[in-house]
Parts: structure tokens; C-alpha cells; sequence
């Protein structure tokens, strides 16, 4: 039994379990999880694959992205001219049918015009449940992208230059990160850009006393790093130096609380109720993380309102920060790897305040 | 009153002559359209803007994305720890909503699990009825973008050499489309490359006798270009010459064929019923075009199912293409803008055979 028929098995196993009769994959990644094919970017256009509780899976596809059969599933192809959903529709059982979270609405919206009998609930977990556990290639490929990951990072400090912006650093680590994967957009902040949690990269030139930090990573083998370390460049006043330690502090109480059978909204209390403790619970605007894997943000997240139980070989972010809007921000942010009784961290690159010269 | 306070109004004419009692627009670039603000990447997170039939609009945005409220729009802040769609649910009013037809369904099926009255239908024909007639600024910014791309194009015969790969043409575009805007990947393909509509660049090198398609553009000041020439490298064989020449002349059929009250359904079998004619219609595999603007692929389709009537102000491609596959494609894409009582075709450059040698 190949790696991908076990996997549909496995989608089918939890397809019973939770009382659907219809799982409806359409997110590329989960897609390519359990089919031994590349997908490529569908644009606006539908493809969905169809996994009934029993039998056979039903690729349904336009046919301007022809895809070869396999074993475990038919092709179903539909045209620019056809209602794209027609002879998913069609196929689909009555009765409660997962549907993949990232479907475009327009596509729900058609089926159930097509069946109203059909009770649509978000499906995403179906397939989720099961990437979020990887197994030991996969682990691999996991500790892999971060050491990577850190060897980039390693660099940062001897990038810095005085007068150069926010883009120009993000450049250069690009092309790092290009020597070894598929770099995604790093976030580069300096000092009042890094209070912002999403903030979009500028022209704002380093200086002497600004803070700096870079949220970075790439994909390598179709496994995905993600970190973060906040910088002082030439200098470092009282009220960073405080934040910083709180934050450092507050990523290794949330890696610590990290093992099977807690869930993943105890860890984010053990690093938010930390920071909350000291006076700055405000300025954590986000949450504690995210589960990473063959994309970037994989369900579920390490949040407040998770109650879901932490089991071994999932691997998602510790990242507590403290966003002093307008001033500065700081967020340190390492990946973990759950074991039989706790947690492995798989970026190696130090936590303490570096001040760069 | 400004541009978007009368784009709101339109919106709300529209959700009340279709019976509606709110639109939720999710589409990030309609969100630009229709309020003063940038807005950016969200990622799986969630941004709706909820326009009702009277009264004034709200935004319904994660936190992490703090934007200004505006004279047409109040902001209503969910974060990650809340059930993303809870105040948009209890903020819509019964009865039939648009919903976005890029919302993704996680976010219906919270909706009409909270809210199981509302009926919910695609409402994207709403806001891209409006957005499809350009006013006349967009038009120009249109005409603009459409020339930056015809002297991009003008170099790709400088540019072809001897055992260079699609790869390495496909940066060379990029590059010169980077001096005049954001350029979208190009498709390059070599021979047997471009007999595949949606091609992926490769690794293909040029040699004497293939056949160089390419399809590229960029978006400059917010609006999209898109255009695709064939050329032939150092030769040419009678059939290439034949299929070449269907095309060409389905391109000025289906460009021909376009006026107000046509509608778009005509202006696909005008180009395609002229190849299917001349015995290549099952090679011909895609829609003829697609309307363009603030977004590369814009509703609504230039296809046979669309019955749709064509209006002064609209602006679409006209692509024919003949897929050979394993041997070769040609494909001539213009962009066309719908005028009083014909159209301007947007692209100069030439449409006839060129051998590079």
C-alpha cells in the first residue's frame, strides 16, 4: 500500500467516524498530500477532490489542467462552458458532506443550489487532523528546513549596514533564502514598523538605536520554515531591554508547556498569562502560533480559544511578542516539534539580546 | 461626493434592484474600489465588507489589520480568539444575502450556522458589474498600461538567443516589466511548451526551428495589461504558417465582432467558429477571453456560455489559441475597450508572422 493510499484511508476512516458520507478536498497542498501528483495553481478554477466514505475518490478538474489517474482516484473533467460543480454535484451523496474551508464560496453557493439536501460543514479538519501529524520523513524534512532556516538567520547581523531600508534587507535575505528553497515574503521592521504584527516592508532607513527584527523562512522539499529574532542595532535602551527579556521569557515558558495530551490553549496561557502578569497582556495583539507543515499557516492554531489536545509529531510556532505601537516590537519565534514527553526545538539560533555594532 | 461614495451608491442601487437585502464583499481589490484605502494581504484571516441596501457600510476586519474608518464605512474588529464571522452574522439582516463568491466557505458555513435564515447567493455580480465599466480614468490608465506592455513585447526579438531556456527569457521580461510595474509571471513556451495553455516555464532550451510564445504583462498604477505573441526562431514550417494564420485571423474576427448590445457568447463564436470551420476547433480549448482591469482575470467571461451583453466602457481580452500538443500552440491575445459603437484594441503591436533570425 503506497503512502497515499494510506492516507485515503485514513481521510476515509475519519470520514466514518464523524458521521460525514463526502469529504470535498479543494486546498492544493492537502490535495497533493494524498495524491502522488504536483498540482499547480488553479486560478479562479475548481478542482476538488471527492472522497466518498467507501470507495474510490473523484478528482473533478478543468480540463485546461489535464492530470493523470491513479490508482486511488477517477478524473472528472468540466470545461470553461459548464457549471464547474455540476458533476461534483452530481456524484456527492445526500447528507452531510465535508467541504474543504478554502473552497471558494462561489462554488458552495452552486452545489447547494444544485442540492439542497446536501448539509454542507466545514470539512477542512478531515485532512487537516491527519497533515497535522506528520510521520518520520516527514519530521525530517521539518528539522531539515529550520536548521536551514537558522543558517540564513545566523547571517543578519553582519547584513546590517547603516541607511539601509526595510526592502534592501529583505532582499538580500531572499537571495539567501533562494540558495536553498522558496523564500516567502520575509517581514523585516525596523524599531516603529516592527510594532506592527503584519507589517508591509518600507523605505525606512536603519540608524543607530533602532531595533530590528526579521521574520523569516523558506520552503525546502515542500516543508516550510518560520522564525523570528529581533535585532538592537549600535545601542538598546532600558524599555527594550525589559520587553525583550519578557518576550524571551515568554517563548520559553510556551515551548516549555509543550507536550502530548496539554492543549494548545494551556500553552498559549503559559505565555500569555506570563507577559499578561507584567503588565504588557495588551500588547500581545495576536496569537501564541500556528501549526506549519507543507504550508506556512496549517491548521490548528495555538490560541486561547484552541481546546484541541496536543498529540506527538505535530509541529507548529512559539511566537509571543510585545507591540509598543509607534515605538517598537518585538517577537521571538522558534518552531517545536511535540515528542513523547515534551518537545524538540528545532531552531538552534540563540534567544539573547545581540546588540550589533 | 467622491468617486467611492458614488461607487457605494451604485453598489446599493444594484443590491436593490436585484432584491437583496446586503452584499458581503470579501474581494480584497472590490474593497479597494469601493473605500480610500489600501488594503492588504489577509491571508486565511478574514476581511468583509458588509454594504446593506440603505445605510452605512461596515467593515468586518481581524485586528491584526487596523485600517481608518471612512465617511461611507464604520470598522468592526473581531481577533483571532473570536468566532471570525460573529458580528458580521448578527449584524446582517434576514433575507438574501450576495455573498462574495471568493469568501472562502469556512466563512458561509459559520455564517449560515449562526444565521440559518439567510439565503445566501453569489454576489459578485454586484460590485464586478460596476467595476467592468471603466470610467474614464480608467480607461486611460488602461490605454497606459496596455502600451508599457506593447514595448515590452517589442524586445522579446532582441532578446531570443540560441539555447537560452524559457526560464531565462521569462526573467529577462520580468526585468523589463519590473521599470514600469508589477509584472505577473510570464508564460514562456518552446514549441511543444506552447502548445500547453497554461504552460509552466521550464528548463526547455531554443533552438533554430521552434516556435516562442509569450504570454506577459504587469500592473501599473493598479490596472492590469495582458497580451501573448507568437514568433518563430529562425524558420518556420507550412503548417506553423497555416495555424498561424487561423489564429491571427480569429483574433481580428473576435476583436471584429465586438460592439455595445453584442453579446459575449457572440464574440466567442465569431473567432471560433471560424478555426472550427477551417477543421481546428477541438484544438481551440479555452474561452476566447476575460474581462481585465483592477485584476489580471476579471468577470465576466468572454466564453460561449455567456449570454451576457457587452457595454461601452468594458475592457477584455481576445486570445484564440490552436494547441497541438506535443508539437506546438499559437496563441495572439489582444486587449480590446468597449466603445459607442465598436472597440479600440488597446495593444499596437504587430500581429503579423515574424521570423527572428
Amino acid at each position: 500500500m503506497s503512502i497515499y493510499s494510506e492516507r485515503i484511508a485514513k481521510v476515509q476512516k475519519k470520514i466514518m467516524e464523524n458521521g460525514l458520507e463526502a469529504d470535498v478536498v479543494s486546498d492544493l497542498k492537502s490535495i497533493e498530500y494524498l495524491i502522488d501528483r504536483k498540482v499547480t495553481h488553479m486560478g479562479e478554477r475548481l478542482m476538488a477532490l471527492a472522497i466518498p466514505k467507501e470507495g474510490k475518490a473523484q478528482l473533478f478538474v478543468n480540463k485546461l489542467f489535464p492530470i493523470e489517474e491513479g490508482e486511488d482516484f477517477d478524473v472528472v473533467y468540466h470545461d470553461d462552458t459548464d457549471i464547474a460543480t455540476k458533476d461534483l454535484a452530481a456524484y456527492l451523496p445526500s447528507g452531510t458532506i465535508g467541504i474543504d474551508g478554502f473552497l471558494y464560496a462561489q462554488f458552495l453557493i452552486q452545489l447547494l443550489e444544485q442540492r439542497s439536501y446536501i448539509k454542507a460543514v466545514n470539512g477542512s479538519y478531515i485532512v487537516n487532523q491527519i497533515r497535522m501529524i506528520k510521520d518520520e520523513t516527514e519530521r525530517d524534512l521539518m528539522r531539515k528546513a529550520s536548521l536551514l532556516n537558522d543558517e540564513v538567520i545566523s547571517k543578519v547581523p553582519s547584513m546590517l549596514r547603516e541607511g539601509m531600508t526595510e526592502l534592501e534587507l529583505a532582499e538580500l535575505l531572499i537571495a539567501e533564502y533562494k540558495k536553498i528553497g522558496s523564500p516567502w515574503e520575509p517581514l523585516v521592521g525596523f524599531s516603529a514598523g516592527a510594532a506592527e504584527p503584519h507589517h508591509i516592508n518600507g523605505d525606512t532607513k536603519l540608524k543607530p538605536g533602532d531595533l530590528v527584527l526579521v521574520d523569516a523562512g523558506q520552503e525546502t522539499n515542500g516543508y516550510f520554515s518560520d522564525m523570528t529574532r529581533t535585532f538592537f542595532y549600535k545601542g538598546i535602551t532600558e524599555e527594550q531591554r525589559k520587553v525583550y527579556e519578557l518576550v524571551k521569557e515568554a517563548n520559553r515558558r510556551g515551548r516549555e508547556a509543550v507536550r502530548p495530551g496539554v492543549r494548545f490553549c494551556d500553552i498559549d496561557a503559559a505565555a500569555r498569562d506570563y507577559i499578561a502578569s507584567e503588565g504588557y497582556g495588551e500588547y500581545f495583539t495576536h496569537r501564541l502560533g500556528h501549526n506549519i507543515g507543507m504550508q506556512l499557516h496549517e491548521e490548528p492554531s495555538v490560541a486561547g480559544n484552541n481546546e484541541m489536545v496536543v498529540e506527538e509529531g505535530m509541529t507548529f510556532s512559539i511566537e509571543p511578542g510585545i507591540y509598543l505601537s509607534g515605538k517598537f516590537g518585538v517577537r521571538i519565534e522558534d518552531l517545536v516539534l511535540v515528542t513523547k514527553d515534551g518537545c524538540e526545538t528545532l531552531n538552534y539560533y540563540p534567544r539573547d539580546i545581540q546588540i550589533i555594532e
